[in-house]
């Protein structure tokens, strides 16, 4: 049997994970990520560890097809991060000092867009080959995969979902230091100030409360048949729903799949999300799937994996 | 030396065109395209069209890489069209049908897909890789170039950037039964709406004339220096260069290119689109690229020639 591994690279820990190439998870595990000296210390601790898993598994490295890994960073040519502040590097050949530290073949690819190949090969897309990675969490990040490989761009960006103008009225700067950036309306942020806004001036009954919500609070109380969060779900809907339709005019994928914390609120999210897509899409891509990520914080390494594999 | 075909199916004449496979042009011509019964002589016309050019130049069918055919319907799995009102098709097994007539290996593309590889390969688009052509003509139509290769999609509909949503506002309903989409503001029908909205009610003086007013007045005015139509050009602009700022944001292609009748107008097209790009685009899609199509109606057949080269 030959073996890869599947490394997950994170601004606190670097998760890891030995796989069969046939996709069998043998063993995971993980390692804190020191970012002190300019997060010199991070590949070298990897290297390390992967070693000592080579050692305890009685694995032979020529029996290893390699390592792919996935950075928090813009990656270009599944080799060079020209810079990520999350883990303190500048400009750095990762597929160069990993191979030179490892002997073992690799390959890198921005985090967010090796997710999505995680969730393609085991997790809520399996099956399909064109896929859209939704990931709803602080922000809005976003993964795609053509053909089974993953969309990267030119300067490593494609994907980059959380800023598609989906409001033309807004005021608010967003991060990027645009406005009306889907990232306002459907990260978890997003949904707390979509919640404040309509708390601010409610007058109908709510078990909602303006103090430390939570986007969680909000799915919980429409669960419980809120309709004041209702109202806000529809909103975070509407503006989700009319940015997946522009994606899927662009690119006609196989599956939409939503991770991130917020998916944690289960099925009632597609509901509001595929409401509003189902509505307005075009011709044939209003037939589109949707699904929830399954892997959760695996998707990573094994969106690695699958990067060293290939398509 | 080898050789192959690149033919161009459009409602109606059938462009076609043999090339060495470096990419020079040998001869070029054009048959009609006959329609009657459901468009059944289309593909024997064509099949026998190439034999008797094989005769002309005296090139053995094994010298013949192969044929590639573009096509103005959905193209599934670079073979079979569902259905095509232009010719008449219903489900037509186009790639199979023309290999049993021509004993030649033959792929084909939906034809605005196929123009956007000719323009790659030969054209506005020359020495990238990846690439959106936006052909603004009656109206507005989408290809996309990935690593080389076209993104055709899961329903064959991918790059239908005509119908993206660029005015929530909009009360007009489109070809395609949805409101707001760009090509009822970026086609050349869509800038005579512009122009007639705009001099309804215009107090200021115009060189331009209500009456039979067409997209190549407004930019042949906007060139005059005529305020009025630069103000139709600039809002022109705004909803493409806005929707151009959203398709980057997903792909983050190296180039633009502008094609279709529109384009005509030159330069200073880009000017309107540009303006309206960089002032919105995120990070470093800023330094995306943009260019015109330079190769008119022969970009068909050169992509089809290039989509049987491979990438």
């Amino acid at each position: 049997m030959k073996y890869c591994f599947g490394v997950d690279i994170g601004g606190t820990t670097v998760k890891l994970g030995l796989f069969q190439v046939d996709g069998t998870l043998v063993d995971k595990w993980e390692i804190p990520t020191r970012k002190e000296n300019q997060g010199e210390y991070i590949l070298p601790d990897t290297a390390k560890s992967i070693q000592e898993n080579l050692k305890k598994h009685n694995v032979e490295k020529e029996d290893i097809v390699g390592v792919g890994v996935g950075v928090p960073a813009a990656v270009q040519g599944e080799s060079v991060v020209k810079s990520t502040a999350n883990l303190g590097w500048g400009y750095k050949e990762v597929k160069h000092e990993l191979e030179q530290l490892t002997g073992l073949k690799v390959k890198i690819g921005n985090d967010a867009n090796v997710a999505a190949l995680g969730e393609m090969w085991k997790g809520g897309g399996c099956g399909y080959q064109n896929l859209v990675m939704v990931t709803l969490g602080t922000g809005v990040g976003g993964g795609i995969i053509v053909d089974g490989r993953i969309l990267v761009g030119v300067h490593g960006i494609a994907g980059e979902i959380g800023h598609l103008t989906v409001n033309e009225e807004e005021t608010e700067i967003c991060g990027c230091t645009r406005t009306g950036c889907l990232e306002q309306y459907a990260s978890a942020t997003g949904i707390v100030r979509l919640a404040k806004r309509k708390l601010e001036n409610c007058k109908e009954d709510t078990i909602l409360n303006n103090e430390n919500i939570t986007a969680k609070d909000v799915f919980d109380a429409v669960k419980a048949g809120d309709a004041v969060a209702m109202d806000i779900a529809e909103q975070f809907g509407s503006y989700l729903g009319r940015a997946l339709v522009s994606i899927a005019i662009v690119l006609d994928p196989d599956i939409f799949v939503i991770s991130g914390g917020v998916s944690k609120a289960g099925e009632v999210l597609l509901e509001y999300i595929e409401k509003y897509y189902r509505e307005k899409a075009l011709w044939s891509t209003k037939e589109t799937k949707f699904a929830l990520a399954t892997l959760g914080n695996d998707a990573g390494i094994c969106g690695a994996a699958k990067l060293i594999l290939g398509a």
